[in-house]
């Protein structure tokens, strides 16, 4: 192990395969997390010291990644009565990586400068097999510093990083527009699906015809299938989707910006929420859509 | 030259490629417009003979295609009175390709059956390149009967041909679908182009991230570096999605189904035509957000 020490809060999908990525890059590792499996996994992968707050290892760090589900949660971990910030050394860079407005990232960047702490906003995208595997793309923003201090963290966890400027919230935000896209996309496809179910088109037929043309995007293809097979066990959940959407168009709201589109994206996924669906997978949306006949699992 | 005679109505980019194909397939081919180059030049590649309407051999065709640009033109090479539907021998086949409504669509075969003729409703894509190696991509709708007598047509000039079902009208209906996501994809893509730049996120970095990650679609790949590059000349432009959203919508309000996003985009690409950019390249829609600033050609 080398010298370099680095703690991952949030053992989740992401924050796993980012911990296992640093201890397979040689880092000195240490966890955190709530669920004492997740804390268990970890330590046998290799880590150095697993808890569930860094009180007893938060001075030897050189750098935090925060990998929890939201602002709050990241906020919690950080600046909590047990949470770590106070703890850590001055310098310390911490690269916080989930999901949360431009405006959350930099009340968090104010919090840990005033304790002489470096920050990252630096959210990530890429699923759980790639962030195994040290291959997570990295889009983030913040001061030479706080890229060149992170950079094993970097090196041993990403392989795509995006430098998008100094400004803490660039970051934030352009996971943020992304997720615009994303969320966009999958409504639309629904939206379309339905309509040609209506008109009495065979999903099977139009799924084909939409996935070898101009009219494709990477979620029609991946989340539409589900709907042609009747299939909606969650991959990723309708209620992320009025999560992110929510999160961006408070961040549309912060910069007086009109979001014609993924504000109606936002209501479409909330609705299929309120109907009984935001724990189904987010292709779920097609369900809003009263009198239309969908395949049922099994017909295909 | 085989005995299998077909005419093709409408010599634009798509109706020039089908004719070519025809004429490069042994097909006897004529062909109708009422621009004299286009004809002087079907003529140079091999056409029997061309003219601005059929009466000189409507009696000696198999088959008609009409590739011209919309519902009204279509109606107008039919049913006008120098139109060719009435000099047809009965059991001829007319393969209609312009996109339009479900409900043109039925009411051009209420006539074409008046008549004793057949139809195929038959929406086509893929471009003017593919057309012209009879390579488009047929959206098909109609009888057995009609299917059959245009085997010929669809060896010519497609290499794909989707069998929707015999209704006439789901042909132009899964076309009209397409052109729900592709309009509402630009429309996303300028959104989410128009947020980003407004928070400050260089967009040649923004559409590298969307373009690697699964915020991607065909659409925004293509269109959205034009607003990369500053470039808007037209390729396709802001007024035919005004026009294909608009036949989104009548498709759907005969169907009385809700539209969100496509009503949205629709009213965005209608705006940006009274703005002044409805002759400019689709992906201008972009310039309906105020206060936004947008690479020029020659910054990047």
């Amino acid at each position: 192990m080398s010298n370099y020490a680095v703690a991952v809060i949030g053992l989740g999908s992401m924050g796993m395969g980012a911990a296992v990525s640093c201890v397979n890059a040689g880092l000195t590792t240490y966890g955190i997390d709530l669920n004492p499996v997740a804390l268990e996994k970890l330590k046998a992968a290799g880590a150095k010291e697993v808890a569930t707050n860094g009180a007893s290892f938060a001075q030897d760090l050189d750098a935090v990644v925060v990998l929890v589900v939201n602002a709050a949660q990241a906020n919690a971990a950080l600046f909590s009565e047990t949470g770590i910030a106070k703890k850590l050394k001055p310098g310390t860079a911490v690269m916080v990586s989930s999901t949360m407005a431009a405006a959350d990232a930099q009340a968090i960047s104010q919090k840990l400068t005033d304790l002489g702490l470096l920050m990252l906003d630096a959210p990530v995208s890429g699923g759980a097999a790639k962030a195994m595997k040290g291959e997570m793309t990295v889009m983030a923003s913040g001061s030479k510093e706080a890229f060149d201090k992170l950079q094993p963290v970097l090196d041993a966890t990403a392989s795509k990083v995006y430098n998008i400027g100094e400004a803490i919230g660039l970051g934030a935000t352009v996971k943020i527009v992304h997720q615009l896209l994303a969320g966009v996309h999958i409504a639309a496809g629904a939206e379309a699906m339905a309509l040609a179910s209506k008109a009495g088109i065979p999903l099977d037929v139009m799924y084909d015809v939409v996935t070898n043309a101009a009219g494709n995007s990477w979620m029609f293809e991946n989340r539409m299938k589900h709907v042609v097979e009747g299939d909606y066990t969650p991959l990723s959940m309708v209620d992320i989707f009025v999560k992110d959407l929510g999160l961006v168009n408070d961040t549309a709201k912060s910069l007086h910006f009109p979001l014609h589109l993924a504000s109606t994206a936002y209501s479409m996924f909330t609705e299929a929420s309120n109907a009984g669906f935001g724990k189904e997978d987010d292709s779920a949306v097609i369900k809003i859509f009263s009198g239309v006949e969908l395949p049922k699992k099994g017909d295909h």
